[in-house]
């Protein structure tokens, strides 16, 4: 057990949304809301999945949408919280811990407030890894998590439950559609897992994880030593190429944001151009027709200078990035997980191309 | 009190199709899954407003979606029963009866087979007294029934909860949604209203009046005389238009049948032609550029031979039909109920035009 400081919102808004690939929302929103949080002196104490008890239940919750929509409906920041309290209201009890969906600079700190609003620890680790755009796409449901009650709520109170649904698919599909209608934007909790289950399937460690990719950055932008080199020393990942952002080709459809980003090498990697294919999180790195890294491998932006994570809808015309690609879970591996994370689910005609295993679950 | 028997299916399902002005879905499946339920054993036993207690629990039951899914994706037919179980579930107790959103050949044999299969009585009455595409437009909602606790369910076991919504309307966008993400067609049970509260604001003996209009098509039919003037006398409406269907435009979008119907008219209407815009239901008629009537009265197209209902999602070209206006009941005629269900609300550019007040409520 250990608790969040003021100081460590930084790195892990910093670090989650590096590991979220892309995607995992607006880190700068969660960030100002889990301050007011702990200012307010809400505490965010964080358990190892561990430290859960055989029949701790433990909730799911995050944010649901396009990230693109939050920097135009702002979040009230409540919305995941409100969807854990009518959760909670269906089950006729109150949950033990709570876990994220996934990493990323928004669904990171969401799952952090929710925590410190419920009174209840945050389970350090989450259900990706890194970031996904679809709910089935968790560890959690991929390895046989119920997929109802759940509930999602948006900014006026509307509350929705899924009192039933046959399937993970089923309810992205009915929670999207609630998510799109509310304006684009929701929080989500989902059923809750008994904590013997959730030891077994979450991804762990990886709140500390982006803390220590933040701090990393942190101590290399103060060194003047390269940052994507703190990220590729503490994530055992590497670094595919250095260059700008010459194309951004990007839509909101669906309640996504789908496109692609295209970057011309420079320095050692002169003459050289990549394309990168994302639905919220990036997808798919292509070179010279070939895919060379595909998800569930992670593929992250971040600025050269400071290391700041590039997301599918900050990124931009002329931005310098160093384009690094970090191993994913070993519980993304299997094909079980790869059904659903892998290339050809996205819809995309290539295998997976992925980094040796990383030697984490 | 009296009980609905298998001769009356017929005569039901045809008048609450032409009640349905066009709309209030697919009147023959409706009929066969009502027919089950009654050889199986069950009852239909419809009240009378009148006949609730103050504190009965009424919920209020139906199909949502377009008409014309309904068609390619048959319901199971126990879709509505389905949302039902799951609002008495969320309640904690069973309704006492229930109640129609509207008349129409789908709608109104749905809320009578919910009757008999939850074991309750069916109130003879409904909150259009016509057909209308949005789960607003009901004298229910107009008149302040609460939105929320309401339940949706498909035919796969998924079965959602809407356990807070700000208004009737957010309760539409959000059901809407989830009935496209269904797959277009979806039960419905709205928040139980008490018993007190239904007899005020239900639009009283439409089931009877259905039942009326059936019987007097297959008197007329039988004794060769024109099945027009048997509705026009049971229902106090005019005949508009005798013609022949000479174009239809209909498109499937956002769960709704949109389009419109042109007619040319024939005998004594010759040299006459109208058009006739729907969503789901007839909203307004146009001749010379002029609205010649127009929600919320009913606007509703019969054939000429067998007076059979012409419903916007199977007229066709060819069709002979007699247009008829029908006037709408008073509880739809108050400013408080024009700016739900006038031509406005439709997004249509005229004032209302309607018949003289029928007298009835």
């Amino acid at each position: 057990m250990w608790e969040i400081a003021e100081q460590d919102l930084g790195p892990i808004a910093t670090g989650a949304a590096i590991l979220g690939s892309g995607g995992g929302g607006n880190p700068h929103l969660g960030r100002l809301r889990a301050r007011e949080c702990l200012r307010a002196g809400q505490r965010m104490r964080v358990i190892t999945p561990g430290e859960l008890a055989d029949d701790d239940r433990v909730a799911v919750c995050g944010a649901m949408g396009s990230p693109v929509v939050s920097y135009e409906k702002l979040p009230r920041g409540d919305e995941e919280t409100a969807a854990l309290r009518e959760l909670e209201n269906v089950l006729g009890r109150h949950v033990d811990a709570v876990a994220p969906f996934e990493m990323g600079g928004g669904n990171s700190m969401a799952a952090m407030v929710v925590a410190a609003e419920a009174g209840v620890p945050l389970v350090d680790g989450d259900g990706m890894g890194r970031a996904f755009p679809e709910l089935q796409m968790t560890t959690y449901a991929i390895y046989g998590a119920p997929a109802a009650p759940s509930a999602i709520a948006d900014e006026r109170g509307n509350r929705v439950v899924f009192a039933a649904v046959t399937d993970g698919r089923w309810l992205e599909r009915l929670a999207r559609a609630v998510t799109v209608s509310m304006g684009g934007h929701a929080g989500v909790a989902t059923a809750p897992m008994p904590g013997e289950f959730c030891r077994r399937v979450i991804i762990p460690g990886t709140l500390s994880l982006a803390r220590n990719i933040g701090l990393g950055i942190e101590e290399a932008v103060r060194s003047k030593s390269p940052p994507w080199a703190a990220v590729v020393a503490v994530t055992g990942g590497s670094r595919y190429l250095r260059g700008k952002v010459i194309d951004v080709e990007r839509r909101n459809t669906s309640g996504f944001a789908r496109g692609s980003v295209t970057l011309e090498g420079t320095g050692e990697f002169g003459g050289r151009k990549v394309r990168i294919d994302f639905q919220n999180e990036n997808l798919v790195l292509w070179e010279d027709g070939e895919a060379r890294a595909t998800v569930p491998d992670l593929i992250t932006l971040i600025t050269t200078d400071r290391g700041e994570p590039l997301t599918t809808e900050l990124v931009s015309y002329g931005s310098r990035a160093d384009v690094l690609v970090l191993p994913c879970a070993d519980l993304l591996r299997t094909s079980q997980a790869l059904s659903v994370v892998g290339p050809r689910a996205f819809g995309l005609k290539t295998d997976p191309v992925l980094m040796a295993a990383s030697g984490t679950p």
